[in-house]
């Protein structure tokens, strides 16, 4: 700064002061790698583990190549209420289908989904969901599956938002996928969803791309179209279920080492915790606990929050968390804004 | 520069430019990426690929995120013969197991293997064989054999030439990964061979990180040690055969991009170079032709040489690399350098 600068009068300097603030106010704001989460533990351990593992000479300083983060995705980076993203997904192709394969217009379960009766729908047993899932989700190209999800993502609309389900992510959980990829984490999905589903729209939405991507998987046989052109076709096998013990075992199938950050929402995302917090040194396990019917849903049963068919939290989920070390994120109290198109 | 310095004497610049000329060269030398390779249509087929996906407004172009080469190992990057180096891994393993188990000293194939004759253990049929694989590569923890695998590569050394496995890797194709990987590709080992042995030392050898490795993948089971802390048990239960059509699915799985290139030795690679190549834009699909027995091994049967049961490389396959424009590399002439240890 040069003299000439530094003599500036008094007057203007009265003047300046406010603007000084204001702008070292805006610093901060921008330098806050959390805005949309309030002061309290759940925020406090974050930055904590992100600063303790990532500063070079402390104590849990975790070299680059080891800073891996992983995330389950339904309830924990996007809302899963009333039903999961990918089951209406499904039961949307179906009309399609039967279009494709007329018999099906006269079979169940196809028919009940046909009739759009929403309740009935909502009754079909588990063997009838996963005979929807099944002609939904196979027979075509790996090519086709990917297009297939992006067209519907483009047009399809939450039932409560009237939004795409892309708009549905936590802006609290991306904050923190941000953060922890600006401190060199490499940022996962580890969910109990399809991988392929979620590898269609991950790298848009999440700034995750499809290696970084584990999901339950089904096998894909490599063969050959009619031109001769080599292709890959999804089959009816389930070669990883991702969720509970599969999500650990999925870990080290296609990560091949032990996350030093874990983020759930339930007892299918157990393991994954119990695994990441087994490791040696600095490791932050977190869960999600949907408390907040106002902005976005309440269930659990635990903390005597309204039970849920989707994502549940258990009571005694909630204790072993405690018992655990695992941090438990109260969305009512810990995210100052839940979406990002929230005002 | 200065006036001063462009003043030189015309006596002085008569010595300066031999030194000027030797240090142009040695420049030239430093930035060549590809030393250990001879000029010819291998080499140029490499540079042209590189330089026409990485430069920015070049038609070919591809975007840094897609970027994605694969690497078969044994035959590609390393020496396969005359067995797989994990092979002599699970041979040199038995008699810990025969001591742990003494009932297996007195059982086939244990006993042929431990009576330490070569000539007796080559000729044990592929059902044995894979009874020592299953016996020396489950039932312990991953991080167990992970550190097993570690502890053999720093003792064992190769019949031929006495030195670690691990250094005798392809000189020509390591620079190749690095080549690459200095122009943003994200640079995959895809193996028949086990994921986790290669994972092991992948990182240190090749600079390739764990979940950058795919090959044929056993199933982890999830449960918990005495103590009560969590582990993951390697099962006899082979989740992913790696080899033939089994590569552009594990690539499917693991990667869930088709890459821009691919390298191989044998048909087990054909699908991989085939899926790679049927992708749009500049795709690069390369074969190592072993024809130097001096500097390493002469095996085929294509183009006369002698034939091999280890990663053979038939007349058929040679053809077909030519209609598809695979490009074959020859040992002999197309690498100035095998190893590394070379003077």
């Amino acid at each position: 700064m040069s003299r000439a600068t530094l003599g500036i009068g008094k007057k203007l300097a009265s003047l300046w002061l406010p603007l000084v603030l204001l702008s070292l106010a805006t610093v901060a704001r921008a330098a806050d790698p959390l805005p949309s989460w309030n002061d309290g533990a759940a925020r406090k351990a974050i930055v904590e583990f992100v600063k303790g593992t990532t500063t070079p000479g402390s104590p849990g300083f975790v070299p680059p190549a080891d800073r891996i983060a992983t995330f389950d995705q339904d309830g924990t980076l996007w809302v899963e209420q009333p039903m999961y993203a990918q089951v209406m997904f499904c039961l949307d192709r179906v009309p399609a289908l039967a279009k494709a394969k007329p018999e099906l217009a006269n079979t169940e379960p196809f028919k009940t989904v046909l009739s759009g009766d929403r309740a009935a729908i909502a009754k079909l047993p588990q063997e009838d969901l996963v005979k929807v899932l099944a002609a939904t989700l196979t027979g075509m190209s790996v090519e086709q599956f990917s297009a297939d999800v992006r067209q519907w993502l483009a047009t399809a609309k939450d039932p409560r938002w009237h939004r795409p389900y892309t708009e549905l992510t936590y802006q609290p959980m991306q904050e923190v996928l941000q953060y922890l990829r600006a401190h060199g984490y490499k940022t996962y999905i580890v969910t109990g969803g399809g991988q392929d589903f979620v590898r269609a729209y991950a790298e848009k939405v999440y700034g995750i791309p499809p290696e970084q991507v584990v999901g339950s998987a089904l096998g894909t046989s490599y063969g050959y179209d009619k031109e001769g052109r080599p292709m890959l076709t999804r089959e009816a096998q389930l070669l990883l279920n991702d969720d509970k013990a599969g999500k650990p075992e999925g870990i080290h199938l296609v990560i091949g080492r032990r996350p030093r950050a874990a983020f759930g929402n339930s007892p299918g995302d157990q393991q994954m915790l119990e695994y990441t917090r087994a490791g040696d040194g600095a490791r932050l396990a977190m869960l999600v606990l949907h408390d907040d019917a106002k902005r976005e849903y309440a269930y659990g049963p635990a903390q005597g929050l309204p039970d849920s068919k989707v994502g549940t939290f258990p009571q005694a989920f909630y204790d072993q968390a405690a018992k655990q070390g695992w941090i438990v994120i109260s969305m009512k109290n810990d995210w100052r804004r839940v979406f990002a198109f929230e005002k």
